[in-house]
């Protein structure tokens, strides 16, 4: 068996974003030279999460919407703590933080409309996603 | 290391339905023949989910009309592009659409009300779920 | 390639309840004496859900009001069985029954604020967390 393990960093511009990181994640397989395996993407953060979906703006703009409808931006027990982002702690759960990407003859097996996406619900700050590849 | 890779093919009568698939995973990972390890069932369209709960009738009533409520069928962004099926998208991001099933014994180490289950919220269309088993 | 199989038990005094389960998720990686791989976590009863998030008393008081909120305890036809759970298999849904989390060196390779907790939502009965780890 054979594992490759790196991280990805990211410090958003704005403050609620999705970024595509296919082509990123599949870069980092290469890399790893493994053909058949498992492929962890897991945000490190407890305020990001990692989504796989359609790379469709509006569906994109849909999603967080629907996210401030659920987790809305609002009045935590948290930020007693002089945090102010209990909603992007809950945003990170419901999409939830990390995915597997199934690796088959050295390729993500994704299917035809599947794609990696960070989100980042508290950005401004330096964050890490680990990618951990483990196979043959 | 062994892996195993297959597909299952879906086409619901229905749009919207509850598929149990545990057998199916199970005749999987027999024809696999590993004994220790994991297996990663994951639905590889983008308005389908995988969920593991219990297999009973007025249970899987129930999540249908959570998700009716917490996801509504609506006026998506998404929409513009001549699609209709918005709300599918974001109910596959509240079940997730993926589980790992642990491998034990060549058996999958399910707890006692454990049941596997393919969501389709936008079917009448041909889609795919990908097994993919790792271990010895 | 190695693997490492144990079960965490749980009777909760409470109904519901988060256990920060990270050490004894570190106990038994040690006892497993993998250096790589993926170390899976997964609650086995249908009504229980693992979440990786920050150790703050505010936020997990936040998190437990916000799932009564999207998943109430309610009149679902579940209850027709007998049972008054079916907000907690909900509960559960909304977060996820499992996490993997990646072993780098020996460790669990979380974020700075990573904890692994145990989330109960229908607790005072004897329950299982399967912990199984794979690599090398």
């Amino acid at each position: 068996m054979k594992s490759y393990t790196d991280y990805l960093w990211f410090n958003t511009k704005k403050q609620k974003e999705i970024v595509n990181i296919t082509s990123e994640v599949s870069g980092h397989l290469k890399s790893s030279q493994i053909q058949e395996g498992f492929c962890l993407v897991s945000a490190m953060h407890i305020t990001s999460a990692i989504w796989v979906n359609d790379e469709e703006p509006g569906l994109k703009q849909d999603v967080m919407a629907w996210l401030e409808k659920l987790a809305p931006q609002d009045d935590y027990l948290h930020h007693r703590t002089g945090e102010d982002n209990g909603d992007a702690h809950l945003k990170r759960t419901l999409i939830h933080h990390q995915v597997i990407l199934p690796v088959t003859n050295g390729r993500l097996d994704l299917g035809p409309w599947e794609q990696v996406f960070y989100m980042e619900f508290d950005g401004q700050r330096k964050k890490r996603v680990v990618v951990k590849i483990i196979g043959d």
